[in-house]
């Protein structure tokens, strides 16, 4: 039997019969060949369990056997081709701006997801109806509607949104098992709004999905992560409850977006119909060639091109915005985290000291002797009862009411975290743009070339504005909710306590 | 000019023109002859103000100044007597019972202040109305009066009531000076209900009669010291007030009982018509022999006399009572402070951080330059305000609930303090009756003292049976009354959060 060295630490996911190993411990190996990427492995105190073969260094030399799922994937395949053959640093903005240069020499895809409203052509009376329909049906409109159509003019350019909008369930996690009963795991029903038809998805495959969203919208759309496969759980069950939770929360900002929505792979995700088409499907979708900034071309505007001042402009509003946003959100969830904590512990503790107190005074007064003490004993024993109750009702109001305006702001953490890198695409493009005429002095590209750069630039812009619209509208809506949500709940939590309040003051008498 | 050492800290106490000096410190004398006790000095730091004479050691002798008016209180020098007479050590159980075996020395001032009510003796119908009415007036009364008059037979004995309870008023403090405005201090306006005249009274005032009551009553009634000379409050008004809220109380519980309230002294410090009235009057009670255990030479039980046995089973239950409600109220109190201070400190930030955070969102999204985001940032802003709002209300909430019950406990705190002292002059009486055969045996008294002291516990006890109902039924008024004022505070303090919540709520929009 080999032994092996742990080089990364890993946290066992609840009831995934995982092991919880620690940099530089060493483990004895029970199993090699368990397949999936897993080790069998024991600890020095006995425990046994699986852990991920990348995160141990066996003995036995392990490589040939270490191919993580990324080394299939195409676009990264694809990418570093297109940096190679241009030969430059590896500066990142560079990268990204060589990757946008070469994009002219691609064949366009014109679906024509992009619409631009800006420019009040009216001429397509279609479009424009299926999109005041998308906004009355959505949700996720604007809240101060006012002309229709003409409104559009307002915010610029929009993504143009599907007549009904898609929306998917996840519900009812099961276990399953595979490797003869050595390895479990949670299995989620997806079940999409369109179809209606339940298909079957674990952890993993979320991250398939969102590896491919990644890959290919990432350069245009922010792709928030996954939920940390990590989270945080007492237990195995609220473990998975919050999973879910946030699977949810993932796949249903993943449906709201048109562009994301409609793509093959996200449709696969949610109405594959058998094992075979799922992996067809998965494996067309590894193959995909317009990933990264390709995505860029399949997008038409259908508007005048922008001048360079104007996209930096925009570019640079945007920046500031969800940087600003991100600050905001971040100091929102450190108060929230502060008071969750105050609630459910120095307060909680606090008021059922207050409750202690009152009793252990009702204790006192019955040993009085005294006659008549009878009715204040037992109103002090309420009062005492009910200031428990407030403790309790205390610390689970983080639940009920923070529980959701941290998740929301969380979400929205995510998100702002994945546009840095979105306007780094934009800004190493109009940094081309600019050395434009440089590059053609130093006849490195034609003018063909550098007229191509500045309408892909253009374009890009346009994407940025509509993504920066469909964020904003849906930020709107997902803030008025969540705020709903937090004050109604607060609104309930004062009351039940006045309520309890008004019964044990009705105790009391001084007649 | 010469200068004087700092022998004991004192604060001085606002608005009074004195001067706060440290043990230690070197003051220069800016004038010895100020009078009523005081020095005018100066610090180093060059602030001048009042220090009591006692406080300093002047580098030239000023010994035959110092006479507090202790001195010339007769009850001290008539204690010391007794003690003197004796020659037994100064053992404070031992002063108390040799006290007490001097007491048959001493002619009864019968004025049948006690009433035995537990013998069911109805043949005296006259005083027996007169309690029923003072219950039924006095709203200190049983909560669940019974049968009247028989009720009676559930507590024990109980002191005689007035039909009518006297109360008083404690209000319009008022800025006097003397010494040609070099000595400013506050006057109260003190009104009695039954006068319905008010008197002016100093603090100081207020403190010669505790020390009256004190030295009379305390070995039977316990009688609670003055609030702090040194109340802690940040602005002179603050203090005024303060003092004074305190003072009523005090005054107020001297008022309730039936005893003390109808005192020679008591009446005049409530009465008095001019100064001569209250010059003759304070020389009259500073002269007042019948002090200190003499007291209970002055009560007549009407009852059979009691067995030692069960003075000694009623002595321990009152003891084992109070010093578990002493325990019961430090321990509220304990809590209460810690409440208090969560809430006006890291409770009120944490509010006020919550507020802040949404306005700060509410800024940001502000700058979207998305149209249709003003209902949103609106919202937001108010929610931020709400929160803010909260945040004052949690750090005002105390003072306007938690302030009474604090004040309440502490208020008893400083009665149960009283306890101890009352108890052990009963249980040195016990003691002393115990040991009466040997002293017998030994010649130090004679079987007729023997008896007269067995007849004199027998008072005793039912004079703290008297007292621990009186404070039994007042106890059980003062919990309820500040339990419903702590709760009504409490309800309307839930109400009003969840009725501002309620309207920032209104404000959000999902539709």
């Amino acid at each position: 039997m080999s032994t092996a060295q742990v080089i990364y630490d890993f946290s066992a996911e609840p009831g995934n019969n995982e092991l919880t190993v620690r940099e530089g411990e060493t483990v004895t190996v029970l199993n090699q060949n368990v397949g999936g990427g897993w080790i069998e492995a024991q600890n020095a105190r006995g425990e046994s369990g699986l852990v991920p073969e990348d995160y141990l260094q066996v003995s036995v030399c392990l490589c040939s056997l270490r191919i993580t799922h990324h080394n299939n994937v195409c676009d990264g395949a694809a990418v570093t081709h297109l940096f190679c053959c241009n030969s430059l640093q590896t500066h990142k903005m560079f990268v990204n701006a060589v990757v946008f240069v070469m994009l002219y020499l691609f064949v366009f895809f014109l679906y024509n997801v992009l619409v631009c409203a800006c420019e009040g052509d009216d001429d397509d009376g279609e479009w424009d109806e299926e999109w005041d329909d998308a906004r009355s049906t959505g949700g996720y409109g604007e809240t101060t509607g006012e002309e229709e159509g003409e409104a559009m003019g307002d915010v610029g350019p929009v993504w143009l949104y599907p007549q009904s909008p898609l929306d998917c369930v996840v519900a009812d996690p099961k276990k399953g098992s595979k490797m003869y009963g050595l390895k479990s795991y949670i299995e989620y029903q997806v079940t999409p709004n369109t179809t209606n038809r339940p298909v079957n998805h674990r952890y993993k495959h979320f991250d398939w999905l969102y590896e491919r969203l990644l890959e290919k919208f990432g350069s245009a759309i922010p792709i928030p992560s996954l939920p940390d496969k990590q989270v945080t759980g007492r237990f195995e069950e609220e473990f998975i409850k919050m999973r879910m939770e946030r699977l949810q929360g993932w796949l249903c900002r993943m449906c709201r977006h048109p562009v994301v929505s409609n793509s093959d792979v996200f449709q696969l995700f949610l109405t594959y119909r058998d094992e075979k088409e799922w992996k067809t499907g998965k494996r067309r979708a590894e193959k995909d060639e317009c990933v990264g900034p390709m995505v860029f071309s399949t997008i038409d505007p259908e508007a005048p091109e922008l001048d360079i001042i104007e996209v930096e402009q925009k570019c640079e509003l945007f920046s500031r915005f969800t940087k600003e946003m991100d600050d905001g959100v971040k100091d929102l969830l450190n108060v929230g985290n502060i008071h969750w904590k105050r609630c459910t512990g120095p307060l909680r503790k606090e008021y059922q000291k207050i409750g202690k107190a009152f009793q252990n005074l009702s204790s006192v007064f019955n040993t009085s002797g005294y006659t008549g003490e009878a009715t204040l004993t037992d109103a002090l024993t309420a009062a005492g009862k009910t200031y428990e109750e407030i403790s309790q009702i205390v610390a689970e109001q983080p639940r009920k009411d923070l529980h959701f305006l941290m998740e929301t702001n969380n979400e929205y953490k995510g998100l702002l975290g994945c546009f840095p890198d979105t306007i780094g695409v934009h800004k190493a493009a109009i940094e081309k743009v600019r050395e434009g005429d440089k590059m053609v002095a130093a006849g490195k590209i034609t003018t063909q070339d550098k007229v191509t750069m500045a309408k892909r630039t253009s374009i890009m812009c346009y994407s940025l504005q509509a993504e920066m619209n469909h964020f904003h509208s849906n930020r709107i809506y997902d803030y008025n909710r969540v705020m709903q949500l937090y004050l109604e709940e607060q609104i309930r939590f004062y009351e039940t306590i006045a309520e309890k309040l008004k019964q044990t003051l009705g105790q009391f008498t001084t007649l």
